[in-house]
């Protein structure tokens, strides 16, 4: 079968790989469908070191279930089904709370070992834990927004959940990526009375407007956290989505938040230290966050996106075949695109 | 009257100051009957830079009001009152929602300005917001306890929910001294099953089993992690108090909470930066605390205060007169005590 392998910084491939199948009695065999390029796969696009044996790239898919193993239970064969960006057993103490990214038997797509979501097909394992069956045909129009779900979306609620978004709250969103832009579906869904993007691109600032941003701020740094301040009366926002991950995105996170505000940190971060004091400690500002439990989302977001409330697969905003995903990595790394969609 | 200064590091003493008076029409003027030494006081007694105008001391106190400003509504003269360690408006967003440390218009006690807690008599800002009337008689036997809802008893609670401790959850308290001792307490109180103290003093241990410690961990650094492990089936605590504030401390307590777990921060940081990613991020860790709101919390701790259910103020091991202040200072830097109240 074709997949997606990067073997270096910029150096993404489209090569033969072996067949996926089914090796443990719990895994099931997914025929891909649409997958997708997350912004995190454009951390090793930029630093990888180069490898002989490569890294399988992926963990955004929806596909068909194909086969089952022995002791798969709820997952039948022609099942159309989101994947999440992390395997979990959905048995263990933290699937059980909720927190499937860090189940005890689950575990991450690609690398060197399991298959990734860029490529025909995947061995899924703990199929029955892992697998959400999706109501609709392998076409379907709403499919770019029911792959969000399995990363983006739920990754932009997860931010909002930790950052204690609720009814009439104020909100901030720090960086415009599918992931912040997704955060601004998020906060709004949840009440936020007035939601402020910091980005500084024409094209994600115009989506956010219309997902329901109600203030934009350019500056970067120092001016970035007076401007805030501006809109909020003087006293920061309650609640903070942080979309990307750099030291200097995290810092302005922490002190664009209001005493007993919130910040909740989704971008994986980039550098080693944040601030132990000033200005979290002080105000009594929360900081909360980390890989979203995407397997845990899905369930509350589904219907939104079936019954068309929320649209987050408009964030795709370049699509190609599995052929052009390297094409694909270049577009979003030269931010020529928001986010890609490979269609199969 | 007579006061508490400090001069520099190790340089306390006990000298004539101009009397305290009412200045404001909000402010009352508290005739101080019961004081304490603090933990954060030992900061400036081990690190302080000489100084020829000195600083006043001391920001939990318990005292009589004598009189009171005209615009003064409900604290009267006569009043037996706790003055928490930062006093308040009670009326700005950020009281309403009960976070007084981040008053608009209020402060903290002592330093050039305003009078510290441990003299004869304070000046009360917004006596209002700030005091809290007590049903006791000056010489109560309750005194001790009810003098730490002014500080250490606020914070080893603001720390436990914080950390979000609930009905049997596993909890770790680092740091034994009179705050972590109180989150022993705070943690029993709010109902946790496993409550897990890290510190290595045979008195504070001691003191830290009767108010509910189920198991000690006296090693240090990644050997406690290993050991708060082995004491929690492999998994961490749902709920770390950090008590004390030093780097190590923070690493540890960040260290040693399971994923999906809360950290309560009330120990003041006095390192520049904490860990951005590992172990908090992937883990989905939850930091949460900084300085107690004492004046929202006294109305709950008050009464199982004042039935007996706890006793926080068996964390007083040193007594003296307002002349023997200098040696109380000596006495908990030398860890000869835990901390000291002052009886006028």
């Amino acid at each position: 079968m074709k997949a997606t392998v990067m073997y270096g910084a910029g150096d993404v491939r489209i090569e033969n790989v072996p067949d996926a199948r089914i090796i443990e009695p719990t895994d099931a065999l997914v025929i891909v469908t649409r997958a997708a390029i997350c912004g995190s796969d454009l951390w090793p696009y930029k630093g990888m070191r180069a490898s002989e044996e490569g890294r399988r790239m992926g963990h955004e898919f929806i596909g068909i279930v194909e086969a089952v193993g022995a002791d798969v239970r709820t997952i039948k064969v022609g099942d159309m089904v989101a994947a999440p960006f992390a395997w979990s057993d959905g048995t263990c103490i933290y699937c059980q709370e909720g927190l499937h990214t860090s189940c005890l038997h689950g575990g991450f797509w690609g690398g060197t070992k399991l298959d990734g979501g860029q490529g025909e097909a995947v061995r899924v394992p703990q199929a029955d834990g892992t697998l959400y069956p999706l109501p609709v045909g392998r076409d379907d129009s709403l499919m770019p927004s029911l792959l969000t779900l399995t990363d983006v979306m739920a990754t932009g609620h997860h931010a909002a959940v930790s950052a204690r978004v609720g009814p009439g709250k104020t909100v901030a969103v720090v960086g415009g990526g599918a992931v912040g832009l997704c955060g601004v579906i998020a906060a709004k869904r949840l009440g936020a009375e007035q939601v402020i993007l910091l980005d500084r691109h024409a094209s994600r600032i115009a989506l956010a407007k219309e997902f329901g941003a109600t203030d934009i701020v350019s500056e970067r740094g120092e001016e970035a956290v007076v401007r805030v301040r501006e809109l909020t009366k003087g006293l920061g926002v309650q609640s903070v989505l942080e979309c990307v991950g750099y030291d200097e995105s995290t810092l302005t996170a922490l002190s664009i938040a209001r005493p007993g505000g919130a910040v909740g940190r989704v971008g994986v971060p980039q550098g080693e230290a944040m601030p132990a004091a000033m200005p979290t400690f002080f105000n009594n500002v929360t900081i909360a966050g980390g890989p979203a439990p995407a397997r845990a989302y899905i369930a509350e977001l589904l219907p939104d996106v079936l019954e068309g409330r929320i649209e987050p697969g408009r964030v795709f905003d370049w699509a190609g075949g599995l052929d052009q995903v390297p094409d694909g990595y270049r577009a979003m790394h030269a931010r020529e695109a928001i986010k890609a969609i490979i269609a199969f």
